[in-house]
C-alpha cells in the first residue's frame, strides 16, 4: 500500500540539546508539499558540519534538530508541482540547492542558489516555514534542508540529485558535500594541468577528496601540508608524494614550498579553515600562473591579508563553495565518475555503524578516527 | 652609408638630476651587442613611469639617465645573434621582454620572463653590464632597456616587438605600455562576457585603456570610478556610461556599486595603484561569477585585505602585469587589432610635441591634463 500523502511514523535520531548524544525516536514525518520530495534514507554520513552543529558553539542553536546532510535514499513520493522526480528515483539530497531559475542558477560559473543556498539558521521547510517532523504533534527543526539522521525526510526539489539506479548508495552518499567539496575544487577551480604540482593544506577528508582530485588530474607532485604528523600516513594511500609539517620549519610555510619547487606549485588548494593556511596557500603557488583555492570556512573575524605585488605578479585567488558543483545538474556526473573507476570513493570510508550506532560516528569523528562513518539505516 | 657597427652621435634628452628639466645632448650610442638591436626611434611618449623615475620619490635614482619607454622606431642595426629581426624592421620596444626560453615564457599564462622581466633598478645592458649611451665617454644610464628619449636607442632583442610596417607609428607607439596594460588587463584577464558590466576604477590613461577593452567586449554597463570628477568629462568618449565618485557617498563606494547594479558588477578593473581602491574594486564583484582585476602599483608597505568570505563566495582576485601580453608574441596583433578599427588609439592621444619640446610633454602630465603626449623625434 503507497504511504504517498500519508504521515509516516519511523525513526530518527534527534539532538535534543547541544552537546549530547543523539536520541532515536519515533518521529511523524509529514507528506511533501509544493516542490517538495520525501526520500527514504538508506545510508547517511557524518561531516564535520554536523558536529559543529550539534556542538553549536558560536552557532546559533536549534533544537531539537534532526540533523544529517551526507547521504544516499530512494524516493518514496514527491509533492505537487514536482515533474522530473518520481518514486523509485535514487536520489542524494544535498545541503545547497539549484532552483534553476536565479541569476546564479542561469550562470554558468555559480552554484550559489538566490534560493537555496545553505541556510544553517533554517529549521524549517521554505515553502510554509513550518517542519515536516515532529513528535506527538510538537514540530522538531530540520537541519540545512536535509535531516538525513532519519529513516524518512523531507527535502525541497532543488536539494535533489538524481543518481545512476547502479550506483551503490552506501558509497555514494559521501559525495553529497565534503568529498564533492573537496574533488570538485581542485577539478572544477583550481583545474591543474597534467604534470603540474599541486599542494593541499589540510589533509582531512575534504583536503584528501582535493588531492583525489589532484590524482585524477595527472599532478605530477601532490605535497600535503598539514600541522597534524598522524594525518600524513593515511595521506599517502591517496597519492600525496611529499608533506610538509608547517610546525618542522622556522620560517613561512610558502617559503619552503617555494624551495622545493623552484619558485612555488602550480596550483594550491586550502582545505583547512585556518586563516594563516589561506594566507600560505596563495603565497606559495608561482607567479605568472599560479592559482590559489580556498575551501575552509574561516571564523568570523578573520582577514584575509597579502601584500598586493603578490596579486600583480600575476597569480590568482579563488573560493569554492561544494566545488562548484551544482548540485542537480553536476553531481549526477560525478556519481559515474566513481561508476567508471575514474574517482575512488571507498578509500575515504574508513567505518561504517548500524543506525542505532550513531553515536560511535561522532565519537570517532571527535576522537580524529578515520575519515567518513557511514551510517546504515535499516540495520 | 650604413652606420651599423659603428658608434652613432645623434639627440637625446638626457635627466642630469632628479625633477630637473630633461636638456637635449649630444650622446654616443655604441653599436648593438650579442641580442641586442640599435632602433631609430621615430614617436615616443611619457608614462607616469617616466615621470616616477625622474622625480625618483622614493625610489633609487639614477642619473644622468635616458628615461622613456612607449615608442615606435625602425630597426638601424642587429647585433650577433640576432636572427628575427632586420635593418628597416618597424618595431616597438617594450619595457618587459621576454627570451623565449624560459619558464615564464615557455608558459601559455605567463609574460613574467625571469631574464627581461621589467626591472627599473638597472642602468646598464644584461649582456656585458655596461651602457650604450655615453657623452664624451663617460656612460648615461639605461631606463627599462628602452631609454626611447633619445634619437637612438639599443635595446634586447627580447624587449622588441616587430610590427607591421604599415602601421602609423605615431599612433601605435602608445601601445608600448599603458594601453596595452589597460586594454589587456580587460580582454585577456577579466575577460567580461558580452553584455556583463564592468567598473573601471581609475580614469587615467590606464583605465581609459581597459574601458575600451570593455567597449571591445561588448559590456552592457562600464562603470567609471574615480576620486577626480573632471576625469567624468573625458571618459565619456571612451564608453564609460556612469560615474561614481567615492567621496560623493557615505559609505564604501563597493556598497554603493552593488546597490547600482543588482549585488555586484561582473568585472572590475582597477588602474589607480590605491589600496583602497584595490580592496573596493575586489569586494564590488558579484558573488558566484565577479571577477576582479588589479593593475596599479601599490605603495611597498601596503597590505590587501578582505575578508576570506568573500572569496569563498566564488569570486575571483587576479594581477596582472603588462596586461599578460607577452612583448613580441603578442603585441603585434594588438597592433592589427588597431589596423582593422577595432581598437581605438587616436582618442588616447592628446598632444603632441617636437623632441625639442619634451619638457611641455611633463609639464602636462604633472598638471593632469590630457591622456598620452606623443613626441615627433624628427621634428
Ligand atoms: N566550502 C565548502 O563547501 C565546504 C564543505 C565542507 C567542508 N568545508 C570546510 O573544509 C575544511 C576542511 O574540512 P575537513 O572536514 O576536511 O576538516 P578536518 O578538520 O578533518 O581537516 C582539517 C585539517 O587541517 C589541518 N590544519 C588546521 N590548521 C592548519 C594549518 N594552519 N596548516 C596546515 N594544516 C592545518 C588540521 O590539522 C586537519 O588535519 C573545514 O574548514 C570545513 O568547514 C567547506
Ligand atoms: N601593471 C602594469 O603593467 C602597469 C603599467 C602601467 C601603469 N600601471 C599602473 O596603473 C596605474 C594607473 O596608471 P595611469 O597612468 O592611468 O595613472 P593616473 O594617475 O593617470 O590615473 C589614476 C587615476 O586613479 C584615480 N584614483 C586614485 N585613487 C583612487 C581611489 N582610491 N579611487 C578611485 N580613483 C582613484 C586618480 O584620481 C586618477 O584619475 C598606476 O598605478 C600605474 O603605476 C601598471
Ligand atoms: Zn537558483
Ligand atoms: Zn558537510
Ligand atoms: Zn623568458
Ligand atoms: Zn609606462
Amino acid at each position: 500500500m503507497s504511504t504517498a500523502a500519508q504521515v509516516i511514523r519511523c525513526k530518527a535520531a534527534v539532538a535534543w540539546e547541544s552537546g549530547k548524544p543523539l536520541s532515536i525516536e519515533e518521529v511523524e514525518v509529514a507528506p511533501p508539499q509544493k516542490n517538495e520530495v520525501r526520500i527514504k534514507i538508506l545510508f547517511t554520513s557524518l561531516c564535520h558540519t554536523d558536529v559543529y552543529f550539534w556542538d553549536a558553539k558560536g552557532q546559533n542553536p536549534l533544537f531539537p534538530r534532526i540533523l544529517g546532510h551526507e547521504a544516499g535514499g530512494i524516493v518514496e513520493s514527491v509533492g505537487e508541482g514536482v515533474t522530473d522526480l518520481e518514486p523509485g528515483d535514487h536520489v542524494l539530497p544535498i545541503f545547497t540547492g539549484e532552483c534553476k531559475e536565479c541569476a546564479h542558477c542561469l550562470s554558468e560559473e555559480s552554484n550559489m542558489c538566490n534560493l537555496l543556498r545553505i541556510n544553517t539558521d533554517r529549521g524549517e521547510m521554505i515553502h510554509d516555514g513550518k517542519s515536516r517532523f515532529s513528535i506527538n504533534g510538537k514540530p522538531i527543526y530540520h537541519f540545512l534542508g536535509t535531516s538525513t539522521f532519519s529513516e524518512y525526510t523531507v527535502v525541497h526539489v532543488g536539494q535533489v540529485a538524481k543518481i545512476n539506479p547502479d550506483a551503490p548508495l552506501d558509497k555514494v552518499c559521501v559525495l553529497s558535500c565534503g568529498m564533492s567539496t573537496g574533488f570538485g575544487a581542485t577539478v572544477n577551480v583550481a583545474k591543474p594541468k597534467k604534470g603540474q604540482s599541486v599542494a593541499i593544506f589540510g589533509l582531512g577528508a575534504v583536503g584528501l577528496a582535493a588531492a583525489e582530485g589532484a590524482r585524477v588530474s595527472g599532478a605530477s607532485r601532490i605535497i600535503g601540508v598539514d600541522l597534524n604528523p598522524s594525518r600524513f600516513e593515511q595521506a599517502k594511500k591517496f597519492g600525496v608524494t611529499e608533506f610538509v609539517n608547517p610546525k618542522d620549519h622556522n620560517k613561512p610555510v610558502q617559503e619552503v614550498i617555494a624551495e622545493m619547487t623552484g619558485g612555488g606549485v602550480d596550483r594550491s588548494v586550502e582545505c583547512t579553515g585556518s586563516i594563516q593556511a589561506m594566507i600560505s596557500a596563495f603565497e606559495c603557488v608561482h607567479d605568472g600562473w599560479g592559482v590559489a583555492v580556498l575551501v575552509g570556512v574561516p571564523n568570523k573575524d578573520d582577514a584575509f591579508k597579502t601584500h598586493p605585488v603578490n596579486l600583480l605578479n600575476e597569480r590568482t585567488l579563488k573560493g569554492t563553495f561544494f566545488g562548484n558543483y551544482k548540485p542537480r545538474t553536476d553531481i549526477p556526473a560525478v556519481v559515474e565518475k566513481y561508476m567508471n573507476k575514474e574517482l575512488e570513493l571507498d578509500k575515504f570510508i574508513t567505518h561504517s555503524v548500524p543506525f542505532s550506532e550513531i553515536n560511535k560516528a561522532f565519537e570517532l569523528m571527535l576522537a580524529g578516527e578515520g575519515l567518513r562513518c557511514v551510517i546504515r539505516m535499516d540495520a
